[in-house]
C-alpha cells in the first residue's frame, strides 16, 4: 500500500501558536488528517492532507441517522523522541466490530495501520513530552452517502485526526450512580463506539453535573442496580483487597484500557474479579469501610480515581490512601505507555 | 420575526430534471433550504438560502458524538393548488421533546413555524400532486461545534429541507418481530427522534431482510415479549373487531399519525386499546384467526399493511380483508391531510 498513499502537505504549520504547557483535551488539532472514502462498494486508498473542512450535503446520512462509529488512542513520545502506540491492533477490531453493528463497511487493516502511521510520522513534532500530555488520536468513520430513506448510506468517509491534549478530568472524580437515565439496551449498541451512544449521555450527565458531580455512573436499563461503566470509562471497585469490574457485554464497551489494567493487577499479584458488581453492595461495603477505592480506566481518562460517589441522595466519601491501587496501576501502564519500562506483554508499538 | 428572515433565491432551478410520475422517497432536494445558526448562546435569525453542502470541522460534535435530531413532516397540495401541513406543531413541541433529551438548546416556534411556511411558500411548485406523493419536509439540528471532549456543542444547526417524494413502501410489508436486537432502553433515548436511535436499526434489519422482511418489529430489551414499534412507525393490531396500538413509554416514539389514527378510529366507532401488546398474544391470535389486520403508522409511511409476520423461524399470513380498518383508516387520514374531507379534529394547517 506504500505506494498508494498519497500526501498533500501543509503549506504552512499552525504549530507555534500552541502552549503545550498548557493544553486542554482534544481542541486543537494538528496539521494534517487521514482521509480514506468508501464508493461504489469499496474502500479507495487513504490520503493524507492539511487538516480542512468536510463538505457534505445536508442530506448526508450522519447528519439525520447518527451513523458514525469513532475510536480514541494515544500517541506518546519518550525521553529519545521515539514515538510509540499502545496495542493500536485493537482500536482496528474494535473499529470495525463497531462498523459491522452500525452497517459501516468494515476497514482493511493496512488502511488503518500504515495511514495511522504515515500521519504520526508528519506529524511527529506535535506529541507533546510533558509529563500527563499525549496525542490523541481520533479515528472516525461517518456515512456521506445522501438521503432521507433510513437506511445505511453508501459512502462514507474514514478520517483520522490529531489532538495534543493535556489531562481529561482535571483532579478527583465525583460520580453519581444513575437511577433514572440509561446508556444502553440489551441487544442494543452499547458495546459499540457509535456516536449516539454518547449523544444520549450528554442531558443525564449535565443533570448530575448540576448537582456537583462530574460524571454519571451508569447501571442496566432494567433495575439500575449493577454498575456497568462510566462516560467514557470502566469501571473498578477494590473492596478490601481485590479488584473487580464488571464483565463485558452488549451493553458494554470492552475497553483497551480496562483489559490492561485486569493483566497488570494479575501481574502485580492483586486479586481480581471479573463479575457483576451491585450498587447495594457497593454501598455496603462503602458504610463497612471495605470500599478502598474506584476508580475510571480508558484511553483519554487513564486511571482516574473516583473521590466520592452519590446515591440515592447520599454521598459516599472513599478514602484517601497512601499507596492506592489506582497509582500503582496508572504508573505501571504509563511507565509502559511512554517507554519508561519494561513491556513484558509486548503491548507497545514502535512508528517508525 | 418576518422582518429578519432573508431569502437568497438560488439562481436557477432543478424542478426541470424531476420526474413527478416516479418519485422514490426523500432522494431529490428542492432549491432551497432554511438554515439557523445557535451561537454565543443563542439561536440566530433563520435565512433561506440556496440547497448547498454544509461545511464543517472535522472535529464537529456531530461526527463523533451523534449530537442530533430530526422531525419528519408532509406538505399536501390539494385540488386548488392549496398548500397543507399537518398538526406541524406536534412536530415543533416533539423536535424540542428530543432537543432537550439531546442536550441542544431549544428552538423558538416562530423560527420554526414562520421558517417552515415560507419555504414551502417558495417551494410551491415542488409539492407533487400525484395520488400517494407529497413533499417530505426534513427539519433536523445538528452538532456543529467542535471538540473531542465528550460534552455537547457550544454551536448548532437548524435546517429544513424538502424532497417530493413517492411512497416508502412499494406494496404490502413483511415484518420480523425481533428476538435478538433491541432498539431502545429503558431510561434512554427512545422517545426521542435523535440520529443514533436510527443507525443502530440498520444492521438487525438488515439481517431480516437477508431472510426476506421487509423491517423489523421491535420489542422490549429486557424480555423480547411486548411489541413496542417498527423502523419509522408506530404498530397497531387488529383482533376480533378491537384495534390495539402499544402505550407511547420513554422507549416509544410519541408518533403523530398513531395518535391521530387512534382518535379517527374512535370517531368511526371503532373499539380501541392502547395498552401492552405480547408477542404471545399476537401469535396465538394468528393461530385461532383471530388476528384480522397489523398494520404500520407513520408521517413517511402514512398507514402500512403488514402482509405477514415472522417470528422464531415461523411466518404467520395476515388475512386479505376487503374492508381493512387500514384501508378505511388510510383514506380519513389522508382524505384530512390532501383536504378532500372535512377536518372536525382541526389538524390542516393552510400554508399562506
Ligand atoms: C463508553 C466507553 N467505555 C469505556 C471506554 C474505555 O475504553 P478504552 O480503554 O479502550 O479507551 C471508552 C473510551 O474509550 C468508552 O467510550
Ligand atoms: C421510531 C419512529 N416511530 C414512529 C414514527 C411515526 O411518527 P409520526 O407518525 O409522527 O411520523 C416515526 C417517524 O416518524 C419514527 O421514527
Amino acid at each position: 500500500m506504500t505506494n498508494t498513499l498519497m500526501i498533500e502537505k501543509a503549506k504552512t504549520s499552525k504549530i507555534k501558536d500552541v502552549d503545550f504547557d498548557n493544553l486542554s483535551f482534544g481542541s486543537i488539532y494538528t496539521d494534517h488528517m487521514l482521509v480514506c472514502d468508501y464508493k461504489d462498494g469499496e474502500w479507495k486508498a487513504p490520503k493524507i492532507v492539511p487538516y480542512q473542512p468536510l463538505t457534505l450535503d445536508p442530506s448526508a446520512k450522519i447528519f439525520h441517522y447518527g451513523q458514525s462509529i469513532f475510536e480514541g488512542m494515544k500517541a506518546y513520545k519518550d525521553d529519545e523522541d521515539n514515538v510509540w502506540l499502545f496495542r493500536p491492533l485493537e482500536n482496528f477490531k474494535r473499529l470495525n466490530k463497531s462498523a459491522k453493528r452500525i452497517a459501516i463497511p468494515e476497514l482493511p487493516e493496512e488502511f488503518f495501520m500504515e495511514g495511522l502511521t504515515t500521519l504520526l510520522q508528519i506529524e511527529k513534532d506535535w506529541i507533546p513530552k510533558n509529563p500527563g500530555s499525549s496525542l490523541y488520536i481520533r479515528p472516525f468513520i461517518l456515512a456521506s452517502g445522501t438521503g432521507f430513506h433510513a437506511s445505511p448510506a453508501d459512502e462514507y468517509k474514514f478520517i483520522i485526526a490529531c489532538a495534543p491534549s493535556g489531562a481529561y478530568f482535571s483532579g478527583k472524580v465525583k460520580v453519581l450512580i444513575e437511577q433514572n437515565y440509561s446508556r444502553a439496551a440489551n441487544g442494543g449498541v452499547g458495546y459499540a463506539k457509535a456516536g449516539g451512544n454518547y449523544a444520549g449521555q450528554f442531558y443525564p450527565t449535565q443533570l448530575a453535573i448540576e448537582k456537583g458531580y462530574n460524571q454519571v455512573i451508569w447501571t442496566d436499563d432494567n433495575e439500575h442496580e449493577y454498575i456497568e461503566e462510566a462516560g467514557a470509562m470502566n469501571i473498578f471497585v477494590r473492596i478490601n483487597d481485590t479488584l473487580i469490574t464488571g464483565p463485558t457485554s452488549d451493553r458494554i464497551l470492552d475497553g483497551i484500557t480496562r483489559k490492561s489494567i485486569l493483566d497488570i493487577a494479575k501481574d502485580e499479584g492483586i486479586a481480581t474479579e471479573v463479575r457483576k458488581i451491585s450498587v447495594t453492595e457497593v454501598v455496603e461495603a462503602a458504610k463497612a469501610g471495605t470500599l478502598k477505592e474506584m476508580f475510571g480506566a480508558g484511553t483519554a481518562a487513564v486511571v482516574s480515581p473516583i473521590a466520592s460517589f452519590g446515591y440515592k441522595d447520599n454521598d459516599y466519601d472513599l478514602p484517601d490512601l497512601a499507596d492506592s491501587y489506582a497509582s500503582r496501576l496508572k504508573k505501571r501502564i504509563t511507565d509502559i505507555q511512554y517507554n519508561r519500562a519494561e513491556d513484558k506483554f509486548g503491548w507497545r508499538f514502535k512508528v517508525q
